[in-house]
């Protein structure tokens, strides 16, 4: 990707900080207020992969064609914190209701000590933040109104797929017979396709002046499927990743009964007696629980069939690609994108 | 109030579930998903004294000077829904921040069956709920981006103010040192008058058409100690109400150690002897401590301190009120209000 400084990206950060502790001063927050919301503003956005926020710049420079100036670089490098704020919040919440006390190899921000279920009302001022910014950085300018309306939908569409996720994953009580391969896409492409891939080229496309209805329809046409499979190597990566390459527990979806891509696989392809293996294993805190149900999924060769519908995917995401050099986009847009992340380790 | 009438005004709240549902519909989410998203609407949102929406009509009504027709009246109130969907997403989180079992004598959402912390993401779609309908139902007025705004800032004030009450409280660890009239002020304000008292009122305004910089500036100037003085009554009854009136726990913000009216009114009243019992038995878990805590209150004469307070604090927002004729506002906005705000025993 033309601007993956992650380095570089991070250096824009602090401005953001302080331009909210600014805010919050404004409203005579007293110092000690001031205090936590740096610690939360610095411990839960810093870390990830920055892969959201350094795709609105990506797309931006796409859109320009050239090299973005110092000043181009910075506005690009805000909205795209912008995201990542988005990000943070959803994750902070989502370490809560999965009950994960790690994240980016560290305590999950509700298990550092004095912080406990504070961690909810800091959460919400995350997006609060980026409300706040995305006024104050981007107020003046004509497409304002979309940019709100488009951090609302991505917003909407993300907690109705989080919803969907929580709610089919019924520790104990699971019914695999309600896990089915729509309901899958369904979770992945709303959960994750929306904040991860389609909200910041969109972002990038309004910052460049880019964004048409045609545009626009045509990102969702590509960005959709991208983000949903980024999803589904996630799931996979819980079943089949290793310990060190995923930076997380393996097989904790499987403990959690939640519905993705290696069980609805495996349930289209399962023998009665297979099924009910994965009926009496699926969804148990219980690790030889765990296990017997990543046999099944071995067995069922699901490792060679995800390689396989990845390849499949990959090309299929090529193909609209290739499609869009008469529509206004600009293919590097998603190039980059792709790259990375049908690559990714972790 | 003109338009207190509760029954009328949940009558409107159906057509607001609809359509939310119907808008989740759109995007392909699957019919167990909109049933958990129908329980979330409805139980969390009814069952209030609904004070702030009906704030919004009856404000409306004074501005116009006559009687709502049918089709003002439920504008009006499902913008009036709209404030109380936010409310109903911040006690959502809030009942889990506290460690609340119980709200509306009824169990707290987090504590109902197969709930538990999904109610964290079912909070953050009561938010988004907000959003998707203000844009439905206002986004082709001209002062729509102001109601969007609106609603911005009276979050990031109330969750800045639940910051600071909830980062006051250290149960087991206070330290009484740190809390005084002024912290106390900026949290009652911030987490309570934003969005029970300004918001409401400017909301009706703006339906109204009646919102210049001017009319603003004269409703925050009432809105704020009114709303400042609403929670300083909660304040004083979780000390001093009675559990049938109050309908929560006596003393539960003495046990999680808060930053309230009566303990900073105690503490610059205590003697040193005082000051060490208070100091000894706030925010702890102990039923003991906390009548020990109460005791102290009453021989500081905090009951009688209060109502002094409420007395006086009443006939200067009234002198306030008097002044506003000149100003484009209607007095009658905001007698009603005061009528109910300083009377309540709940």
């Amino acid at each position: 990707m033309a601007y993956l400084d992650r380095v570089r990206f991070e250096s824009v950060y602090p401005i953001l900080v302080q331009d909210m502790l600014e805010h919050a001063k404004g409203y005579n927050t007293p110092n000690e207020g001031i205090e936590w919301l740096r610690k939360n503003l610095e411990y839960n956005v810093l870390g990830g992969k920055c892969l959201r926020g350094m795709a609105v710049i990506n797309t931006y420079a796409h859109v320009l064609g050239r090299e973005l100036t110092k000043d181009e670089y910075e506005q690009a490098a805000k909205l795209g914190w912008l995201i990542e704020l988005l990000q943070a919040s959803l994750l902070v919440a989502d370490d809560i209701e999965d009950g994960d006390e790690y994240r980016r190899d560290r305590p999950s921000w509700h298990m550092v000590p004095d912080v406990g279920m504070i961690a909810i009302n800091d959460a919400c001022l995350l997006k609060c933040t980026l409300y706040v910014l995305l006024r104050q950085y981007f107020g003046h300018l004509p497409y304002y109104a979309n940019l709100v309306e488009l951090f609302h939908e991505t917003t909407v569409q993300t907690e109705l797929g989080q919803m969907l996720d929580l709610i089919s994953a019924r520790r104990d009580k699971v019914d695999l017979s309600k896990f089915t391969v729509a309901k899958c896409e369904r979770i992945a492409e709303s959960k994750t396709a929306f904040y991860t891939v389609y909200a910041p080229i969109l972002l990038g496309l309004y910052l460049g002046g880019a964004a048409t209805p045609e545009t626009i329809e045509q990102t969702r046409k590509i960005a959709i499927p991208l983000g949903r499979d980024y999803q589904y190597h996630d799931d996979y990566l819980d079943c089949f990743g290793t310990l060190h390459s995923f930076g997380k527990e393996i097989g904790r979806d499987i403990k959690d009964g939640k519905c993705t891509w290696p069980i609805t696989q495996a349930l289209v392809r399962a023998s009665p007696a297979q099924w009910a293996i994965l009926q009496d294993n699926y969804g148990r805190d219980n690790p030889i629980k765990v296990k017997k149900v990543l046999n099944v999924l071995s067995d069922l060769q699901i490792p060679q069939i995800y390689q396989e519908y990845a390849k499949t995917a990959h090309a299929t995401v090529q193909e609209e690609i290739m499609q869009i050099g008469s529509m206004g986009l600009n293919r590097g847009i998603f190039d980059d994108l792709v790259a990375v992340m049908y690559e990714r380790q972790r």
